[in-house]
């Protein structure tokens, strides 16, 4: 009977979609088996991986999530590894019509995502890298020989090792391949964020003349807009869209063609040059070669700083999310300046009652990221000598900080943020009723008439208005001048109108 | 037309093998609809979860696994809702035909766990576990109108509030069946751990008269045997079998019965004792009150430290893997005092090549640990007055925390410490020529002396040995018996006997 | 020329106030010299430390915060050392003269603060706690020849090595003192807490009778009391009392014996037991050897884990902190439900401003103990082999923590806590048009009449009671009596009195 | 009797050198005596300071660091403080007198480094940095008035808030020092890393010629030199410094002009514009306005970022002192292959041991550092609506983690890198016993006869090239040909030289 599944077998049973069986092309017809230095194994029927990938999967039963879940990560090691097929051509180390074969399963990989299912090594794994590299080779290795009309298993023709990985090693393609996954996965996170930053934009435009009270240390403070207030968060999500871009710029310094450590052993000298230039082409991304090949082997510097970047990010979705849920509480007795969109019930014991569901799943991916960044932080500190075995679970933290940072954008997007609406007449009575506002008359009654008339107001429970009227320091008149909203917000632009 | 995945896609794809749509039970026919406040939902064939479920998959498609990927958390939180039915059918609010439904669908789904596949929500969710809360509801209710033979959806007969969730509120229900399920977890964990120390065990028996360097700092320091390295590895594990056995029992102390807030509003007054005592018969485990049930229903202190504990676990599990890879690195230009089982080929382009894989899965799992402890860090931090809205985020970190640990434990000892032989020829030859072992000899030689011969033994490439007999210092003989395995390693014992 | 704090300069300089020349006794006088292999050194006039402590001064300039500045480190450590020399004593290794002479000179230092000033070391060093060793052994090796009568570095009568540390090692002595020590700090972190818990029960007592609105996920939910509130956070307090002492007596269990890598190699194979003994009885607290000396040598899992012991009440106090911010947000546009006592003025450009700077403190010493706690593990991952190198800086991190902690609690307390008063107007006002009452009235009226009745007072802005009354569900006297504050907030009690 | 220290003494008591009575100045004379709305405090003879920063002194007894320790954070205060009378003087609104007596008030201070003994607020704070803000008021106010020939405290003539802080508010003043006093900072942490880039070179250099081992999960790989290994840790630093460099710039974005909460209030329109180009002439750095002040005012995005950004530093720190201390391993039964030299002796037990105390001491501080961005991380999420009120602990930590770093890196640099030496013949003799050698001969053998060559030479425990020559698949001249070092190390510029 074939059971497929035991190659994805884990703890926490977690596995693509496109893994089901039904989904794996050819998965009818007999097990095919496979040996190595340490003896036979076989393989489920359809399955396009070979024997260290089987032994991968025996090894590393960890996560329940295969590579195959990473689609940049596939999509950029199937790349980099056509980049050297068609750099080996051209040095004419490969012959035609392998290097044609090779580049053709790469296409067809690339073009077809039901072949992530067979990306089955668990990406949480030993061995640097190794075993995903080799995943890559056999089932490249597999629809080569499908393309030459040959079985899989038949590495005669196309060797996984031989001729997909020629002139290569784990060391320099994983690593190549996790910068270009990496700087691939950013798009869409970005493209999240510019939908983010649209949402913003559109409620600070809607909320643009609507007063309020702004708050420090959660402490009434001195008159703002709502829409300012947005504003605000739309220019700190801008910043991040500015920094996201910058920074994933590093992933296009890479070190293929530095083999096992750097030295680039065993490769013809013209081969990192022909094989970054390939793979440049074949990205239309502007990699270039890192110049101290054997540092750039084992430095992870730069996933490092990516992930920083990716809890900056993180934070400023986070304190967002957390200022949403304040300026939203209530409904009575909160601050209960805006109303969060209700996108399900809330309690079956309460009621009525609504909760910030949205900010409060932004919030915890915001945590999972900050966790991720300090598992990538130790493994960073884990490299030794002329390599980092610690790439894999590297990878895995940034991708899913990616992912899930990414999902969290988009819903807080389209199920809160573009929904929101401001209660109005709130932010006018608690705006009428602020203390904080006598800051403004400082420079006509002087700072101790203010700190007395704030005193009385708190005291008496009064409003400044009504006190400094009574004390006749101004007229109503006089007060409605100089506590207009516009004076009160864009003291700046207004000033300089005046 | 079938679309289940619609309700867990998410960025990263990942689902339990038990939503496969031919596990689920009853997949064909119509599709259900339902309704809530918000509207009308349509729900797929075969499913057993409504509309507050539907909705929350939709709100939530954030890491792809959903609750039902962590079996000790529906075994948990079904059997609460058990307890509870038990405890409102003691009390007489719930009539014996509904109660007695509800508790044949909780064993039903106890039984089976293709039922998983229907606890669907991510287990990264907004609004403090009420989606969890409702999923379960939900499909209890369903499986109990199966039970009565009626349909799904009929919730006049047993309603997913009214009656499954009756005198509960996700507040209290939720925290318990966390508290509960992580309990229920550590059991394998600990079985994992048992067996680990037992392969440690008998690797320190076969080591025992091994002589070798012991080193502080990296450096040669005085003689030990791999016998009581091994020892002191197994000594570390059963340390923490013991912590986690200790630390869990905190999970005993649950706030069931508090509903909202922890006031027990709409309960009757003898319920959280009735509900607490159910549960206890149920599981067989000691659980009571907690004194303080408002101060229980916001408190994730218990969380945190069992984070800390796990963390804990993890840092030496890295540490012996640490010691593992440095004790075998070589094989000629490294320690080489053991020899780790070969279990996958380990470089494509280094032939013979032989990589420390497992115990560099292990110290990655461990740093994951680390960052999910952060993780329930932030979470814990973000409390706010009667209730934490992060306790999703904080049972899917402990949870995975767990399931990676089992995995990596169950891969070091059966793929790594139970196949680990020692290079007896080099430990000695190390042994021989280590110049700390002139220590010993402080006491019969004195500081100084010892000092100038370790001085020269280095200088000149010679043995302490050598030069303590040229120097006609001790004779061969005075020194074997000086240098004796037994005095050296275990000068205590030898003491006492001598 | 003095120049006394050459030895303690370091990039932030910062140094105990004992370390002043005035305090420091017989600054006066010629320098010393003292050689060791690496050449002469010159020590300050007056120093009581030797040539190794002066070494590692020049080593690790640093922190600027010297070994000095952690009383009971140095109480812990020359305890130790005290132990040592009656157990030699007592075996006959040392004799009376000798040893009569350590013990005094300990006696003396552990009378007089002022001896502090001679522990220079920076706290933060490489050498895994050798400096400090070297330190203590210095100065008490001084100290005791200033008991005898003879002048300082004299050290034929007193050896640093021979005799004051005689039987041991930095490995084994160190590490017992950082437990020692820090079981000793936990006795006044105790005391604090108990003060806070005692100011919060006060505060508990005082505010009994007066009704509110319970909040979960911000959002209003359900009544309680405000003195319900303050018991929660004293049943928080007094939960981490437990956890601490609970915790801390793990810190018994010392590998003092073990010496270089826990084998005892050099020691009389009574010397460990006799040790303990003479520590125990010196202290007062039940030590015990550890069973695998081997293990314990390298093990800093106590540390990890009362690390997140720290962590846990760190992050109780930052959530106290961040409720009591809330709950006294405004005055006009926050919740208002406290007042904090004003500790001094909030702002220069605002008047009247009063801001909540006490619990803000508490907030980010929280934060810096979980950073600590960060520090703690890579620290603990960083152990290799027969020793963990990274021992100094987990003790920099706990004690610090521990002390900062201690600062924080007491601020908290008498600064904040002790000093709160309730706005009972304004909490009666908020849980006067609290929707979430309704829930109080599912039982009379029913789930769905309650969601309608909720619905329209949000709509309408209207009371809950009062729409009740017009839709003639219940009088206003029967609402009374279903709404009084004892029934909503201790239903439990009430209905067993009832 | 004089007291001084009272206003500093805390848990840990440390306190800078500069803190000392005889260095403050004018420390005789009478105590002084200053009254705000809260009573009347006492001040110490000579403080510069008043009663704000006395009251702060007293509310926060935490971490015993006053915030004049750091050095750069008081420049970076007065320097704003100095630019914005200039600004207040350039727009009319500060008099002559006044504000050449603030000018040369700040100039005074800003040239003697005694004056930071009165910047005697703790680092560690609440209130966002009021209390530093209000302490360099006062201390500022109090020198103009001894410029003016007045006495300490006659605020009428210059006044602490009226005339140095005018037009400014601590929310915009102190993250605008903040961000400039870091910056100040980086220019000797680049300077400490040019130094110890400096070092890497001359060592790599020194050993271009050296083969080695090159070692890849701690197992033996291809050859390489100790040259290229330690040009690799070069290019590391050499990429942080650049990594620096860059980051900082970003400090340039300020608030200053944004008042209370970034809208401007009470300021000349004029205002933010003139302050910022006077601070730019002050500093000669090119400082500009944040686009969004309000975004900027409760941003700490910067902060976070540059977090990160010593993070990677120190990690590489790291990663290359665990390196050291690995190729440092031995002396006899590790890898040996260079010395480090000998600081301090290592045991008092082990006669003759030495220890790699600056790399480890360098570990430690870079756990520190990682702990330190923790910290920074909570802190910034824990901002609220219009500001953060936790930079005072934000601060605190990246200052304390460049001081740490900047020491760290000093003491690698001067007693370790420098004076690094290799053991030429231990690594050209396991360079000859290096199976891993085989890889080389590959293209001239094939994989699977070099496999065998492998296998056999482990089993046989014979070197490679024996085994080649024994079965005479190349002869001893042509095996020197193919393995000569530089076509193992550099084939790339040996294969574009042949």
């Amino acid at each position: 009977m074939t059971d497929i599944s035991s190659c994805a077998s884990a703890s926490t049973v977690r596995r693509p979609d496109v893994l089901s069986e039904s989904s794996r092309r050819g998965a009818e017809g007999p097990a095919r088996r496979e040996r190595d230095l340490l003896g036979e194994v076989t393989l489920p029927p359809g399955a396009l991986w070979g024997v260290h990938t089987q032994r991968a999967c025996e090894n590393f039963p960890i996560s329940g999530t295969p590579v195959g879940a990473f689609a940049e990560l596939v999509e950029a090691l199937v790349t980099v590894k056509r980049a050297a097929a068609r750099a080996n051509l051209e040095l004419g180390y490969l012959d035609a019509q392998r290097a044609r074969a090779i580049d053709a399963a790469c296409a067809r990989i690339l073009a077809d995502p039901a072949y992530r299912a067979h990306f089955v090594v668990d990406a949480m794994q030993g061995g640097a890298g190794t075993s995903t590299n080799m995943n890559a080779n056999e089932v490249i290795a597999n629809v080569a020989l499908e393309v030459l009309g040959q079985k899989p298993g038949d590495y005669a023709f196309i060797h996984p090792n031989d001729h997909v990985n020629m002139a290569q090693s784990t060391n320099d393609v994983y690593p190549t391949a996790l910068r270009l996954g990496l700087w691939l996965a950013v798009d869409p996170l970005v493209a999240a964020l510019e939908a983010l930053a649209a949402a913003l934009g559109d409620r600070a435009d809607a909320f643009a003349t609507i007063l309020k009270v702004g708050r420090t240390q959660l402490r009434d403070a001195v008159p703002m807009t709502l829409g300012q207030e947005f504003r605000a968060f739309q220019t700190a999500i801008r910043t991040e869209i500015n920094s996201l871009k910058t920074h994933a710029r590093a992933f296009g310094q890479i070190s293929l063609g530095g083999t096992a450590i750097g030295t680039g052993l065993n490769t013809d000298p013209r081969y990192a040059g022909a094989a970054v230039a390939q793979l440049r082409e074949l990205t239309g991304r502007p990699l270039s070669s890192a110049p101290d090949l054997i540092e750039a082997t084992s430095d992870v510097g730069v996933f490092v700083l990516f992930s920083g970047v990716l809890k900056r990010l993180a934070l400023k979705l986070s304190k967002m999310s957390s200022d949403l849920r304040l300026l939203s509480s209530g409904p009575r007795a909160g601050l209960g300046e805006i109303v969060l969109p209700a996108v399900q019930a809330g309690s079956s014991i309460m009621p009525g009652k609504v909760n910030p569901v949205i900010p409060e799943a932004v919030n915890q991916v915001a945590y999972l990221v900050a966790g991720h960044d300090l598992t990538v932080t130790m493994c960073a500190d884990g490299g030794q000598l002329q390599l980092n075995a610690f790439e894999p679970m590297i990878g895995y933290c940034l991708f899913s900080s990616i992912s899930t940072l990414r999902a969290a954008i988009n819903i807080l997007t389209t199920r809160c943020v573009a929904g929101i609406t401001a209660d109005t007449a709130r932010c006018q009575h608690l705006s009428d009723i602020n203390i904080g506002i006598v800051t403004a008359l400082v420079p006509v009654l002087g700072y101790d008439r203010c700190a007395a008339i704030a005193k009385r107001a708190l005291a008496e429970q009064r409003t400044v208005v009504d006190l400094i009227v009574e004390e006749k320091y101004l007229s109503r008149e006089e007060l409605a001048t100089l506590l207009r909203p516009e004076a009160l917000t864009r003291p700046n632009l207004h000033g300089q109108a005046g």
